[in-house]
């Protein structure tokens, strides 16, 4: 059994090899330095590299199994995999804490009025009358009703915060006041204050938010994405914060990414910026190996996995 | 039965005039409008105004209650109440939900870094290799275990933190996993990342921490003073911040205040000043009117209070 890493594993990496004496484990820093015959025999690949791609996986007859390293998985060959039949299992829910202060950091950062406070610091202004809104019966809605939204609608609640959930069913999920279908979200949209994507990018979700989707919210709305840059085209985004149709943006992830320095995002004063940076953590590594760890012995001896498993057909 | 505030309600002037048709409500903006021989009449006071020292009260020979509608009461001369068996409410627990959302915004602002990937986004750069500290797994440390530090440490575990409360005999409260008696507040210090002041003035808190405290916390801990400036004096919080004692400080309320606009706390770029606005919310009047609405029903039938009664030995 012979496992291959695109990426070093640092500590985890002796961890991995004292748990399992009898597999074969290969790190490398870079796919470019994966050597030949070893990209033929491996059984089992770890990355997030977007280099593996349908023609590196079509030159790894014998491979099973791809653990990848993150949540998203829009990047991988669907088809590819389906045809080889090989399994994949991703990192989701090892974000989910990462996210989720990043979240309810970009929502205090704003009703908290801390940008504003900050500069009145820096001109030394003791404005002792500035009263700011609470988040305290504020309504949220979150598309996506997994287990990144589950985690932050439990805290929003904690808040006082109602919290409403997308999906594409409305399906009941845990820690969620109410849930619609997704495509009833336009009339949603009327109740709610804050807008919050994390869905992962499938070909439903693909620039699923228009024009008319930011013109369908509120006008005080602060729209949030953690999710994928893809949810909307740029220019619909920054024509909506342009326009005024909603407040303020708090954005991770881009249409196109790095984001460019001529961005139009750049120049606007009610869109805050991270460089997806929202779900890295310096314990990510170990907790996605956590989940490989589990998955591992369960595959070594019934050929099953256990954990984090994606359906294909879903994309998720 | 005349009850007198020296300070409008709003709205919560009609509220309280229907629900209470006997009594003789009687509004003003500020002290200096109050009639000598409504002062002289008046059995109620509702107020938190600085004007109302000892004078005032024993030109009040009637008062038999005053109804604070702030949380501090430390400015009133208590042994003027004592003498006069006066009783005292105030408003505590209304502004949990305010300083529960400054605290954490504070807390994330700074775990996140939001300073400066802000900085990093007025510069276009696009920095996606910056990894924060999370705060699950962090140790917090409130000073004060009642209803407001209560509701924060709450929260904090939600997100993940442990969290340690300081009072003074070391009695168990809710939500903390751990209390000690504050004099044992040093040996505390050396387990904590973050160290949380709520308590409220007193005798035995004016002052209380010193040079030494600072000393005894981590180079790294986070220092949050939402109680009462006068937790220390500003000078040995300056030295801190600058001896690097301390990592970085979130104060909203100082030793003198209003902040003047010389203190050196201006000058440190390792402090985030807000200017004593962490407990304001537009909802506040409304909240302490619904104390002050039950106390009054009951005080009516029986003379009793029965919601946030001030024991006035403690002073809180």
């Amino acid at each position: 059994m012979l496992v291959v890493s695109l990426m070093r594993l640092d500590d985890q990496e002796t961890r991995l090899q004292e748990a399992f004496p009898h597999v074969d484990f290969k790190f490398y820093k870079h796919p470019s330095q994966l050597p030949e015959e070893v990209h033929q025999q491996m059984d089992v690949l770890i990355s997030y590299h977007p280099e593996v791609d349908a023609a590196f996986i079509e030159n790894a007859p014998n491979l099973k199994w791809i653990a990848w390293y993150a949540t998203g998985v829009n990047r991988l060959p669907f088809e590819t995999l389906k045809k080889r039949e090989i399994q994949l299992t991703n990192a989701g829910g090892v974000h989910a804490q990462q996210l989720t202060e990043f979240l309810f950091a970009y929502i205090l950062d704003d009703y908290k009025e801390l940008k504003s406070i900050y500069e009145e610091q820096q001109a030394r202004i003791y404005n002792h009358k500035r009263v700011t809104p609470s988040v305290k019966g504020q309504q949220i809605l979150f598309l996506g009703t997994g287990k990144i939204p589950q985690r932050a609608s439990q805290i929003a609640k904690i808040l006082g915060m109602k919290t409403i959930g997308l999906n594409t069913t409305g399906h009941a999920a845990e820690y969620f006041d109410e849930t619609y279908p997704i495509s009833e979200r336009h009339h949603v949209y009327k109740e709610v204050d804050i807008v919050v994507n994390l869905l992962p990018e499938t070909t439903d979700t693909r620039y699923l938010l228009t024009v008319e989707d930011f013109k369908a919210m509120n006008q005080h709305t602060l729209f949030v994405n953690l999710g994928r840059g893809t949810i909307a085209q740029e220019s619909v985004i920054v024509d909506a914060l342009k326009n005024k149709s909603i407040r303020k943006a708090y954005l991770d992830v881009f249409e196109q990414e790095p984001l460019e320095s001529d961005s139009e995002l750049y120049q606007l004063d009610n869109v805050f910026l991270t460089p997806h940076i929202s779900g890295s953590h310096v314990d990510n590594k170990k907790l996605a190996t956590d989940i490989f760890s589990n998955n591992l012995k369960s595959f070594l001896s019934n050929g099953n996995l256990i954990e984090n498993k994606v359906n294909i057909d879903r994309g998720y």
